[in-house]
């Protein structure tokens, strides 16, 4: 039954399957797990979640809970409870755990000093291999990493990192100076989390150093949380893509009207913006009525700049999250897209031509080709380039989302269409 | 200088910037860099750049580089050269070094026998901590990792895995069976990578141990390699939903006609699925001749309704990405959808009646402003199922592109949007 399954799942099994309950349900189980499982489940959970357990828990159980936590994790829970609860919990910490977490949430949000593990084992330079591995059989039960030791002189200054394959492989009467590399990177407490975290990622650390302006050690950014803020980064990238505000919590955990907060403002704008299309066609309406059978391929020829457009957007964007494409690059961007999107609009044409064609006449079907040529170019432009504009102008290039370009791309790839109509059928 | 920037920027750094330089100018640095850096350096590149690198060096450097690569890294490089390139490097190596190689390419295309490390320090069940301390010792200076060790029997089944922090704090008699987390989960080596990937995140995993279909120890899943699958996957599934196929190499590195070509399929399947918009609106030409206005509010109706449906469709495809939503909450994402929808519809309604009422009047702003709601729920119910249903097929949720549901959903709201004006106008 549950009891056998609470104790033979592991922790982030079962934090997976208790996001799925209801909240009235979530705290039931953490009554029969016993307390040492409650608290690695309860650390595998969203801040969302963690708040409904403590709700659903006496308030002892819950303090116990929030002791435990690891102090990055709890600064992270405070954060997203309102106010009032966020004091109670506080409240109920011990002297030593309240310090700590009060610590971290001085930090700006975003920042890696809010993610960091304060609790680190750190050498002193003068140490050697044996005296540090002593130091490590003593302190290192505990801590929350000891493969990456920070090695630091008086008055905690960072000197470097020491692996401790490097001590257990070391000689036991060799100077850990000797064996640390001091080459290593850090991130100050204040740098971006994000930022700190690719970086992991890209240079394959287990732990980055973090240090204030002084080069004091402060703590380390373990790669789980650098993993977590990653998702989270990539999550509110793909979600400003899609012209929607972070939602900062799992789907199912939003109710509808949060769901719809975070949307509804992109598409409002959007609507606006759209006014434009309506403006344009009101432009060209004699042409229209002229030529009833031109309103045919409206959606067609936006349709598909949008989606031409889309792609280019998309693929900038993740360029540049991933480190591939840079701001100096917007010349070589642009002429790259332009090239394709030309490559694509001429491919598309032959369709154009043959889809209108068949169904309204050549002439017309030329008036489509050419605009498909036309208007995917200056979409894979516009796509393609503005992603870096607004990096530089100091904007999340993921807000440049599909929907953006796809609006912009509707009333400017209109404006191609008709005039192409007037020059092609004479008008 | 170069000899100096070379000498003192970590391997990620200079690889990054190797990136950067075009195809003949990539193997230059190479020369310069000692042979150890050289292969820090190396290994850090993309396997497009790698091949590129390797083409612009003698035979002998060349061997060497490969030669000192992860079996692991060098399976991804020679998957992606040419046959005869591969040849050619496979020739070139130790007996060791292909044979592991070999074994590694034996396994399916992204599958976690590709990317894991054979070489790995394995323990016997029934030595002591200082013995497996002995062990790591020697053999773990060169092994890519000694923090995860799996603890294997006779015939190398696997029993667990210990850390070496239980090592390193545990009493140096005690037998490691005692110490070693025999609830540990594992991989086969023909299991997704990505799916082992996303789960050693789940479990904040170093390392996650790769079995064979008899549980005999095989390798490890490393957490750089973890990320790496991880990122490679996210990035997949953002070329996908801008409706482009992966392109599988950095942006910069591809050609303009390979981009094009990444890109054209979806736009040409959607262009015929657009035609299907020609004929709506053929069907519906006399309204549109009797009432030429109607055609002003087309792009602004299929645009909102394309980007409602593109935020449900990608909030829906990150979310079964992360674990958040599965195949049987599909019920569920439909009914909160449809709300989400009708609220977003309701709200961009009322700026349309706005629109329509200030340029053309209260009668056809109606007609806007009700298929506005009708095609926004419609849109949020197609762009959040669509993804599941997809899933449900065994398709990759990602293809259902923010494209694809634009282009959906541009056909079906122009049929909400004329069956409205008839009902509404008395057409
Ligand atoms: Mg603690
Ligand atoms: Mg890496
Ligand atoms: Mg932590
Ligand atoms: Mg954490
Ligand atoms: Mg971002
Ligand atoms: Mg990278
Ligand atoms: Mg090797
Ligand atoms: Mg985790
Ligand atoms: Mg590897
Ligand atoms: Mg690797
Ligand atoms: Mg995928
Ligand atoms: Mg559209
Ligand atoms: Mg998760």
């Amino acid at each position: 039954g549950l009891q056998r399954w609470l104790r033979e799942q592991p922790p982030h099994e079962i934090a997976a399957e208790l996001s799925r309950l209801d909240t009235a349900e979530m705290a039931v189980p953490f009554r029969l797990l016993d307390k040492e499982r409650a608290l690695d489940v309860f650390e595998e959970l969203d801040p969302v979640h963690q708040q409904e357990v403590l709700t659903g828990l006496r308030d002892s159980a819950a303090r116990e809970l929030v002791e435990g936590m690891d102090p990055d994790d709890r600064a992270r829970l405070i954060d997203e409870v309102p106010a009032k609860v966020a004091k109670k919990v506080l409240a109920g910490l011990s002297f030593r755990e309240r310090q700590m977490t009060a610590a971290l949430l001085g930090y700006p949000e975003n920042s890696v000093g809010r993610v960091m593990t304060p609790e680190v084992v750190a050498l002193h330079r003068t140490l050697d291999v044996s005296e540090a591995l002593r130091v490590v059989r003593t302190k290192g039960r505990s801590a929350e990493t000891v493969y990456t030791l920070p090695v630091v002189d008086d008055g905690r200054y960072l000197i470097g990192v020491i692996s401790l394959r490097s001590l257990v492989t070391g000689h036991p009467e060799q100077r850990i100076d000797d064996l640390t590399d001091v080459e290593v990177p850090t991130a100050a407490a204040t740098d971006e989390a994000e930022a700190a975290a690719r970086l992991m990622q890209e240079a394959n650390l287990l732990a980055l150093p973090v240090v204030d302006s002084e080069n004091r050690l402060l703590g380390l950014l373990t790669f789980d949380d650098a993993l977590e803020v990653i998702e989270a980064a990539d999550t509110e990238d793909v979600e400003r893509q899609a012209g929607a505000s972070p939602l900062g919590q799992p789907y199912l955990s939003a109710s509808v009207v949060k769901l719809a907060r975070s949307r509804v403002v992109w598409l409002l704008l959007l609507i606006v913006a759209a006014t434009l299309t309506v403006n344009v066609l009101q432009y060209f309406e004699d042409n229209l009525a002229e030529v009833t059978a031109l309103a045919l391929f409206i959606p067609l020829i936006t349709g598909s700049g949008g989606n031409a457009g889309s792609q280019s957007a998309t693929s900038i964007v993740r360029a540049i999250a991933v480190g591939d494409v840079r701001l100096g690059d917007l010349p070589k961007v642009v002429w790259r897209e332009g090239r394709v999107g030309l490559l694509l609009g001429v491919a598309l044409a032959l369709i154009g031509l043959l889809i209108g064609g068949l169904l309204v006449g050549f002439d017309l079907a030329a008036v489509v080709a050419v605009s498909l040529v036309v208007v995917c170019t200056w979409a894979a432009i516009v796509g393609g380039s503005m992603p870096l504009l607004a990096k530089k102008l100091g904007v999340d290039p993921a807000v440049v989302s599909a929907p953006m370009v796809t609006t912009l791309v509707d009333a400017t790839g209109l404006i191609i269409y008709f005039m192409t109509a007037r020059v092609v059928l004479g008008l």
